[in-house]
């Protein structure tokens, strides 16, 4: 899999219409696909086939693979249901979130498409399971839903972006991110509104969650302790680099620079489990950490077009997901120069190392 | 009431940005407000003080005052909750339904600034009722929610529209819409689109309404058991007469004129209970006809710009309801011309003479 692609998905920053988050989609769903299928069994067969499911992707994005995960629920509840011998389908009503900002125009108009779609891929001679589409606009740290109205909860790449920048109480000088030169007050800050955040989140699926409800939740994360461990931070700080040179040549205010951070935590799987421990209403069932390669081509036979290095498809995708942050941030001025100084450095760290980026996934149940 | 804001409306065709609708809205729910709040008490007391309300308003437009109908259910709600002593405030998920062409982004947008807004109207010293925002794309006319889910569905303003142009074995010549001078065969082709049509839409909510849920329709009507009168027909005779205009100019094909008729059936009230009726999953509990007058300025003390007259104000409207399907059935070309010829008619018209407009209400019961 490739860093390039996973960065543009479901950054509720971010402009979302990459097309490889084609690839990324799928890959992702292929590997948190055995996670997800276990738990919607458990889920079908603890419910006693219920003739309804309600289910959430939440951070959903626009891109044009929005539907696919949603595509893939509906296709392996019908596989189960097949395999358990029902008769008939259970009607699945899914409720696709994301900030009010997201284009959940986009979403809609590709949702009659998609249906037709979706009928000819479920089982061959099982009708396809009745499906109902639904936007829910607001933000994952807040409630979204009634009391008890879930049935099963999903969430890819969405949750390591946090609710705010946290508060810091000393500058993160030279740094947009937790850096190893970042001072250990700010790291400290980092982890405390990851905290808070997920803490959040949880509590509200927590009284949205029937008895018995299952969530899946995949995470941007680090296998490290260390919050400052390369292996979430190096992308950010290659745009760190990239910033910091604009402010030695005078392009950029170093007051603005100072004051700009990514609102992003990536945590370990020791993180989770503690939020989800200390929250108290979800048992882990399954919690599993997955590397995947920055350079998917390696892996993954990715075809990349000759003319385009990996620095520069990551330098594009990475664009998308910053793009709005810096522009609200530092104006429109700059964003250019921003954007080719930092297509340039990754294309040179690119071709010198190879990196791992880190999935944290957890599969849980809600306690009765 | 200003038949110029009444066709704005929820016109699933249209762009309802025109912003008189808020002064039609405002009327609309005033004069609609008993029987739904009635509706209301008797579904709160009738589900014994439920804790979830599950309600849908079905063609709700994304014009600004798309959340007006929907603050007035939650209001509603809230005050009926005091009156009955209950200390608790059921939780209301919002199901909000146009056609995926729908501006759902424009609404998300203004969900959260509603909310706020909403929290300072509720009765004081009550906490206003938690509320959840949802989108739902595509056509009432099909399934949208799974069985037995809704408790309350409001429509107001959508239900003429039809699902498309009735097939028709003669051409209706001259007109795009039920004439005095349209042939039978060209009446019975729209009566039967609209029994077609309604009647699936009862089939529809039949099965997503619970028992003992209710639905307030208001739809645009007519007194006359003659479709072709002209308390609904005038203001689409008018729009041919410019486009025939138009034709004997040599500016329009005569049989693009000939294949181009309007999507709206404005039904009695007769016409709506046989409906009902004949599918049988409902109770009327009320059913009205009222009247509004074209001229809204002489009754409702409307401010209208002394540049406008009552007919630029109307043709600025109809243009808004009807642009979209003469673009897509004429072309670019020929659309300025349509509406200054449109306005210049209806400026003259409405000098001469008063029309009403007429709403039919009707409110019902789920049977059990």
């Amino acid at each position: 899999m490739d860093v390039t692609q996973v960065l543009c998905m479901n950054g509720g920053n971010g402009d979302n219409s990459y097309s490889n988050n084609s690839l990324l989609q799928r890959m992702v769903i292929s590997m948190t696909k055995p996670v997800i299928e276990h738990a919607l069994r458990n889920l079908y067969h603890g419910l006693n086939f219920p003739k309804t499911l309600l289910m959430a992707d939440l951070g959903c994005s626009s891109g044009l693979n929005t539907l696919l995960v949603t595509s893939e629920l509906v296709k392996s509840i019908d596989k189960i249901r097949l395999q358990s011998g029902q008769d008939e389908s259970p009607e699945i009503q899914l409720y696709l979130n994301d900030l009010p900002q997201n284009d959940f125009n986009n979403i809609f108009l590709s949702v009659s498409r998609f249906q037709k779609s979706l009928a000819k891929q479920t089982i061959r001679n099982s009708s396809s399971p009745p499906c109902y589409f639904v936007g829910v606009p607001g933000s994952f740290y807040t409630r979204l839903f009634p009391n008890k109205s879930l049935h099963f909860v999903h969430s890819s790449y969405s949750l390591m972006w946090l609710s705010k920048v946290p508060e810091m109480t000393e500058t993160n000088k030279g740094n947009i991110y937790m850096s190893a030169t970042s001072p250990p007050s700010v790291i400290r800050a980092y982890r405390d509104q990851f905290q808070t955040d997920f803490s959040t989140f949880l509590k509200c699926r927590a009284e949205e969650v029937v008895t018995d409800g299952r969530m899946v939740l995949t995470i941007l994360g680090r296998r490290s302790d260390d919050p400052s461990s390369k292996e979430c931070c190096f992308v950010w700080d290659l745009l760190a680099t990239a910033l910091n040179h604009m402010v030695v040549e005078g392009l950029i205010e170093e007051e603005k620079m100072d004051s700009f951070n990514i609102p992003q935590y990536a945590p370990c799987a020791k993180e989770v489990r503690n939020e989800v421990e200390k929250e108290g209403s979800f048992t882990i069932d399954h919690l599993e950490v997955s590397d995947v390669n920055w350079d998917a081509s390696t892996d993954h036979n990715l075809i990349l077009s000759e003319d385009d290095g990996h620095g520069y498809n990551m330098g594009k995708c990475m664009r998308a997901v910053a793009e709005p942050m810096i522009l609200s941030h530092f104006g429109e001025t700059i964003v250019e120069e921003v954007f080719e100084r930092y297509t340039n450095i990754i294309k040179d760290r690119m071709s010198k190392q190879k990196t791992s980026l880190i999935n944290v996934t957890v599969s849980m149940t809600r306690k009765a």
